[in-house]
């Protein structure tokens, strides 16, 4: 029997309510400069359009780019389409910066606590390490460490992400358990020879918008509702 | 004028008073195997042994090796001197063990919490990741990141740790301020372009002991006699 000694959590919908939090600053943003845009499907397309970015770089398509540099790109292209032609940088910026920012789930950050009672626990994110640190203080996580893909370059799935955040935590990859409400995700890490814990995240994308399935039972080492019942699973 | 947006802080000396913890470690380790040797004089054959090890990673006339490789080796190098022949296996990885468990200066916990509350700070250290998550846990320290020398595959004071660091945090090196007791870290970080405070800790080396001698007034951008004076000077 292996022990868990670290868990890693997915971050950008795991934790974080990123399409909720885009939608409500972005509304803000339109009301505040007087420009009126369907923001939920901008920021659908805005996320599409990333993860797009994302297998460009996996595949050797484009050179590594960090992941405010691939949501610029990205809104540059989208702008135009969304009624917001000719946003100049400082506008850009301001719109990048919205993925810095992102409220987590009412669960999130008193799981994470719980759980850092007994378990190393850092961050493994497709965000890079100073937006891991801002998601961070902004909505009040402590973390261990912070496992961005820029100290990997690679992206997940890549599995330079999930065996090189387990070597830096000093476990073999059977001590480590990944946390994500994403399958693709804990497929590969599972791949990798890491545990799993899949959490249930119905609002990601929208209320009954369902973008991969619901796993099977048993299908990973753990399924939950939420990161407190993860927390009293693992002992916490 | 260019603002500090995060502090990096040397860990081993700076923040925890290795040569302390060591000898009360390894006294008490004698004690329950009944074993008398020269504590402090091996703790400082340790140091000394451990960084010409580095030196000889940084020159690249050894190939990469962490923190408790080159300890482990250094040990089994110092340990029949000493009076310790034919330490098992066992009992090496407990002495390089005690390396993970180092006392706090006693400014240096709420120092470091009080800096947190304006700035990123990180420990940036010749200790990997896996050690420095353990020193944090074990002295109560909580971080924005843990900048180990295994995620850049270079050891202090090699410029890569440095740079690498500011670019982690996406900062430019002026943004950046290393805090240390050791000058010549400090010099190497300047070179680099970060932002320099010079900690007095006059107990590193043991009562009387100077390795680094006092460096002249003005030579850092700061100079402190502990962390809350830096807090202070930092308006936290």
């Amino acid at each position: 029997m292996i022990t868990v000694r670290a868990l890693l959590f997915d971050t950008i919908g795991t934790l974080l309510d990123w399409r909720g939090g885009l939608i409500s600053q972005l509304q803000a943003w339109g009301a505040a400069h007087e420009i009126a845009a369907d923001w939920p499907g901008l920021v659908d397309a805005w996320r599409l359009d990333f993860i797009m970015s994302i297998a460009k770089v996996r595949t050797g398509e484009r050179e590594w780019a960090n992941q405010d540099q691939l949501q610029r790109e990205s809104m540059a292209r989208l702008a135009p389409q969304f009624g917001l032609p000719g946003l100049h940088a400082d506008a850009l910026e301001e719109l990048v910066g919205m993925w810095h920012e992102l409220p987590p789930w009412p669960d999130a950050v008193a799981g994470v606590d719980k759980l850092r009672s007994r378990y190393i626990v850092a961050p493994l994110s497709n965000g890079h390490v100073a937006m891991l640190i801002e998601l961070a203080k902004a909505a009040g996580f402590t973390w261990d460490a912070a496992m961005g893909a820029d100290i990997f370059r690679h992206y997940k799935p890549d599995p330079e992400t999930y065996l090189g955040s387990a070597a830096l935590l000093g476990c073999e990859p059977p001590e480590v358990m990944l946390v994500a409400s994403h399958p693709s995700d804990l497929d590969a890490a599972a791949q990798c020879g890491l545990r799993t814990c899949y959490v249930s995240r119905p609002l990601e994308y929208g209320p009954g918008r369902v973008v991969e399935a619901t796993p099977a039972a048993g299908h990973f080492d753990l399924m939950v509702e939420d990161l407190l019942e993860l927390a009293r699973a693992m002992g916490c």
